[in-house]
């Protein structure tokens, strides 16, 4: 007997979670990923912000998975998808399937100006937390060593686009860095020189969660010295700085944390999909027509039972992924499908060195319990021992020292 | 008063080493390198094979030197010296100095070759080091997905050019990943599908030990399957492989461990210099003619009471560092000048996991012993009690589970 093929294509959250919970005795399967690395993307923001090294949150998909005796791990981009023939194309190769699960995730969007990017770097791979970092330690660097006035607030402002928890997140840590962890290390300029600012096109910051928890939020930040610029939005990002709906700040400094759009292989299925580029899928995560083809986390849309639009995270990716698997195996030995059902576990943003927001199974919570909160189920969903180890030695130690670990500029 | 104005050119373990010693309530103190971190680079090799990760051997300088109150860190290159009127000229700025310590380092030297750099990295920067780990970890990858057997061969085969201390610790390294710790995550190969190939021009590998050394060093390469070929020099390196004096080697993967030069940097100081670059200093290692001007490290070259030149490690330029310090310490006092007298402790040379070889005040050793000596000498003088921590973990943690850390590509 022929093993049914089954191919993941990314090793992220959602793709990940359906490799190791299909059976690959009942199935060949083939997980493709552009990067060799599963990464924890919840985290990214403490590579950018110099607090964890990239191998802190990223481990290498195949040692994830080399349990799995028939799982085979491709470090490869897929560029096509022919749905009638059952065939995905590699760059130099192809392979074919009798299940398709896609899990491709999204990249930041700059609404159609892409030429923004140059300047406003956003946050998805390591690689962009790397550049970001590079980014703010070079800022500091050269504000060291400027002695014109205008060029140094330029080289110490930074304008973090976009209130959702990646740019609070960002926006906290970097206010931190500027202003307190590594400020003593310069000589030419105070912390006070440093200008942090957030700029939200909403009336509030984290505007997927309840109002009461953006007005904490933003409290938070206010008592670090960030800035928020509310009811704003971006007309124009150039090498001078960013052009808003109301008025210019002169930066060096923009990092992009607004707007997604799904992975640009999405379109390859030819199938309707949103604003965001997201296929709008079955209840069983499969699309219309192509029941063996699936498409799972940030790359698709489902709605709930109350028509809420299911978030981008990770728990919505996980839970498809191993949602799908189920599907499969019990396909295979010959069971009906079910509906996919999201179990919502609650949401949690940080800000800054012990300090949280969020809201759990119904409760608010705030502060120094948000943040433990949030640090413990970080550190649980983390893959691999060492790395829960690594990543909570590094955070003991900050919050002891307030010494961020990875200020390198690495690049050239 | 006006204080007299000391410059240092470079943050290595020279430079650090001058700029910890030199009394900067006597005198203002400037440190300029190209990156924003000292290296410590005798654990390079650990960066580029995997086991560790950037941010465990390197810290900003500025991080270092801020307990100085008068030491100021610039991130800027050096490109010229002007002897005559004091100036050091930066990228974009000048500056003027009483005195002046010189203390750049060297590149790998390709011995007028350079286009071979393209296809033989050389390992002396974090930059370097992330290349030649992603070059070996894509290899693995390229190998697991290619069928036709000529090129597994290529992508498996790994060729280190030179025999020095870092060519052994490299191939030793080398062949515990390929050969051992992630070849069971790869399904399409086998341990005795990787070769590790090292070729040395002289009749013996370490030829700066002693002959039993070099003798132990070959007998623990070998039994890891390091292939080693002595007696041979390298005609040509280009994208098919290795052209040696003794039959051409198919590969797409060779580290250059052959030869250094010093920074063209000395050029600048039109003093003679030796084949290698490394200007002939005075024996208080300032240069001819010019008092004021020190160059210290593996950019010079100065013999012992025994006419042996004076190795390009970091041992004979932290005492160099420490002892020009003193001199314009002494010299800004009143006080004459000394001459330089390097005390060697001894030289160690890992291979692989828990084996090392080595003379120490006279004494061989080898083996476990050696090998635990050179781990806590190592861990000794990494600067900052986290990433002596964090080194110590790392090495435990690998020694128990022979897992290596840091298998990440994160460059496109």
């Amino acid at each position: 007997m022929t093993l049914k093929k089954v191919i993941i294509i990314g090793g992220g959250f959602g793709g990940l979670s359906a490799a190791k919970v299909i059976d690959d005795s009942l199935s060949d399967v083939t997980v493709i990923d552009k990067t060799n690395h599963h990464l924890f993307q919840p985290l990214l923001y403490q590579v950018a912000t110099a607090a964890l090294s990239p191998a802190d949150i990223a481990i290498p998909i195949r040692s994830i998975l080399n349990n799995k005796r028939n799982t085979k791990v491709i470090l490869d981009e897929a560029i096509d998808i022919d749905k009638s023939k059952k065939i995905v194309k590699l760059k130099n190769s192809e392979l074919a399937y009798d299940y398709l699960i896609v899990a491709p995730g999204s990249r930041h969007s700059y609404f159609g100006k892409n030429e923004w990017e140059k300047y406003a770097p956003g946050l998805k791979t390591l690689t962009d937390a790397v550049t970001i970092r590079e980014k703010i330690i070079n800022s500091l660097e050269l504000a060291e060593k400027e002695n014109d006035q205008l060029n140094k607030i330029k080289y110490l402002t930074f304008v973090i686009v976009g209130g959702g928890p990646t740019g609070v997140e960002l926006a906290g840590a970097i206010a931190e860095i500027a202003k307190k962890t590594i400020i003593k290390d310069y000589k030419n300029f105070k912390p006070d020189d440093a200008k942090i600012i957030l700029i939200e096109a909403f009336p509030r910051v984290l505007n997927t969660f309840e109002e009461k928890i953006s007005e904490r939020a933003e409290k938070y930040l206010s008592a670090m010295g960030v800035q928020i610029i509310k009811n704003t939005k971006v007309e124009d990002v150039n090498s001078s700085g960013v052009q808003t709906t109301n008025g210019f700040i002169i930066t060096s400094n923009v990092i992009w944390a607004a707007g997604n759009q799904a992975s640009p292989l999405i379109q390859k299925l030819n199938i309707p999909t949103d604003r965001a580029g997201r296929i709008f899928v079955n209840d069983d995560c499969s699309i219309p027509d192509y029941p063996e083809i699936f498409v799972i986390g940030d790359a698709s849309q489902l709605k709930d039972d109350h028509g809420k639009i299911l978030p981008g995270t990770a728990p919505v990716a996980m839970q498809q992924g191993r949602f799908v698997a189920k599907i499969i195996n019990a396909e295979l030995a010959g069971k009906p499908r079910t509906k996919f059902k999201y179990i919502d576990k609650g949401n949690l943003a940080t800000i800054g060195k012990a300090k949280a927001v969020g809201e759990i199974k119904g409760f608010k919570i705030y502060g120094l319990i948000a943040w433990l909160m949030w640090s413990s189920i970080h550190i649980f969903y983390l893959i691999g021992f060492k790395n829960r180890f690594r990543v909570m030695i590094e955070w003991i130690w900050y919050y002891i020292t307030n010494k961020r670990g990875t200020r390198l500029i690495v690049g050239k």
